[in-house]
């Protein structure tokens, strides 16, 4: 329990929202719902999972014999290349097509692999894959969001290791914030908003999580989930098109660190939503812009007793309890030797 | 599934957020993550509960032996009179001190009774209790939320029915860009957002749940929650504080009528946040307000399977399924008796 229960506010500069900060409630007694741990013991090939090498999907397809990463369209997919007539717009009925596709990407053909769990190598073999999705439906779509869902908590259906990318014309509300943040910061100060922030949190060091030659971790000071971090390239880059070999390699052994220490703060398979912003594809000048990814994890206390963002936050704005700095001090102290490996 | 597997998008004017809506995903399987149905058989009296009548509390307190609705000190609060020394201010390090209380207000002595179950008599004094409670609070503090949790799946920590307010100085992230949409349109065409909304549903119907003399219920046209719903004054009052009488008693029977469509749907306790969206309260013309207040209830499929904001949601914006007129059609078509009635 803090010695001053005083509560405060901090701003998100990226979408201009504010996080209500309570410290003194870390504390409160829990009697509400506890999630089952993930399952554990898995097979590294299960004969039911759609995402395994040469099983059958939906649609009478099926998987080839794969051994590295796999993206396939996905079969219920959220986006098509069908557009509707929009109502008549007016201001209270705005109305319009969403033109896009979906893909699943399979990470790994071992169906009990996880992220900390893959060699650099082979989270290499990701970021390869990011990359080329991105490249070819950047050419196509403004807005490409690559992301995973990580555990049965946050939604995901099959345990199979796996992310997901949505592509579409038209930019998503969120990318629409960070894009309108970005370019008013550099209109004002002629440099990156991240970039500074970078320079900033580099000196700071205390929500630091951890960093190599190329990219930052850190839990954000607006953090708004109890262990909420940014990964940021540290060298400007705008999407995943530029990124080079050597911020590649970098980013493959950042994630292997950023994923096993978040399995070590609680001795679990963290369960997550994470994903990249990257700059619209159409935007001629992506000065302001430096591509990043949000990891949004949802446990707050233990292996089984998460945040909710619920009445108040859903009507009034996001609220923690324990302080960006502390999330930060517990994912930098623990080990960076995944617990399983030990 | 519908024959066109069109996506679109839809715009909530009270935020400026979109919602992609992709109807023909209606069919997809599921296997992941279920929850529990919430516990039934309660007992009316629970010696361990800290909201019974007449039982300790934490802090050596204990509570009286209530009738009807009891408001006490939230003995957790997220809020309190303390102030912190924000960080020098920057563009990127922006922190406040957030000055206020919280309260739980608990709807019923009886330990196992939801709103659905209230009489209307009863109701009323829940009414009553947030009006009484809102115009305390709205002399001290310019934003105060009335909010109540319901289910384990929504944070809820207490089985005993109750709700909470957090009140404050500022304006919650959520009401000021309810307040800057509501004045923007309120500028340009001379008449409240939500009144011309209001009027615009009551003639189309496609998206009505209920009505009555002072209130109207729709599954707004930018729903993101599948069976969200819209409560909305009629009579274009901008805060708790101006309800009359007829309005109270009208605002008690629609919230028996919804709460009991809500429970029918999938004939379970349906869980949701709901909460209301009053002018703030310093505002010296609040014509541009309408009072309303939002449920957003996480079910989709069953008792058992709920919607999750993940992922895309959370990285891009919202999505939803079924659509707003087919969610409206089928609160509509269930009964307006409680299913534990029949
Ligand atoms: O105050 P409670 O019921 O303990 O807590 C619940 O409601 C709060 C307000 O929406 C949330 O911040 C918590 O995450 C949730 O568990
Ligand atoms: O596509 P999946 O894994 O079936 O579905 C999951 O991710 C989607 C994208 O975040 C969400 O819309 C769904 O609610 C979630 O269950």
């Amino acid at each position: 329990m803090s010695s001053n229960p005083a509560a405060f506010r901090r701003r998100n500069p990226l979408t201009g929202e504010w996080v209500l900060v309570s410290p003194h409630r870390n504390n409160r007694p829990w009697s509400g719902a506890t999630e089952e741990p993930s399952k554990v013991e898995l097979p590294a090939y299960e004969s039911n999972c759609p995402l395994c090498p040469g099983n059958a999907r939906a649609n009478d397809t099926s998987n080839p014999n794969y051994e590295s990463t796999f993206v396939f369209k996905n079969d219920f997919a959220a986006l098509t290349e069908h557009e509707i007539e929009p109502v008549d717009a007016s201001d209270l009925f705005q109305e319009q097509s969403a033109v896009g596709e979906a893909r699943v990407i399979c990470f790994s053909p071992e169906h009990n692999k996880t992220l900390p769990q893959l060699t650099e190598q082979e989270l290499l073999s990701v970021v390869n894959t990011w990359q080329r999705e991105y490249s070819e439906l950047s050419e196509i779509y403004n807005c490409v969001q690559i992301f995973e869902n990580k555990g049965e908590v946050m939604g995901c259906s099959q345990p199979h290791p796996h992310g997901q990318i949505w592509a579409h014309q038209h930019l998503a509300t969120e990318v629409e914030k960070e894009e309108l943040s970005q370019k008013a910061y550099f209109d004002d100060h002629s440099s990156a908003l991240l970039s500074d922030y970078v320079a900033a949190e580099t000196k700071d060091a205390s929500r630091t999580v951890c960093e190599n030659d190329h990219w930052l971790v850190v839990v954000p000071f607006w953090a708004k989930w109890p262990f909420e971090t940014l990964l940021v390239s540290k060298d400007g880059i705008a999407d995943f098109i530029a990124l080079n070999q050597a911020q590649k390699l970098a980013l493959a052994s950042i994630l292997k660190e950023l994923t096993t220490r978040y399995d070590n703060v609680f001795n679990t398979s963290f369960p997550y939503s994470m994903g990249w912003h990257n700059a619209p594809s159409t935007l001629e000048d992506k000065s302001h812009w430096v591509l990043h990814a949000h990891f949004y994890p949802p446990l707050l206390r233990s292996a089984t007793i998460k945040k909710h963002m619920v009445g108040y936050e859903m009507l009034g704005e996001s609220q923690r309890d324990l302080t960006p700095e502390l999330a930060a001090k517990i994912l930098r102290e623990v080990s960076s030797t995944h617990y399983l490996e030990n």
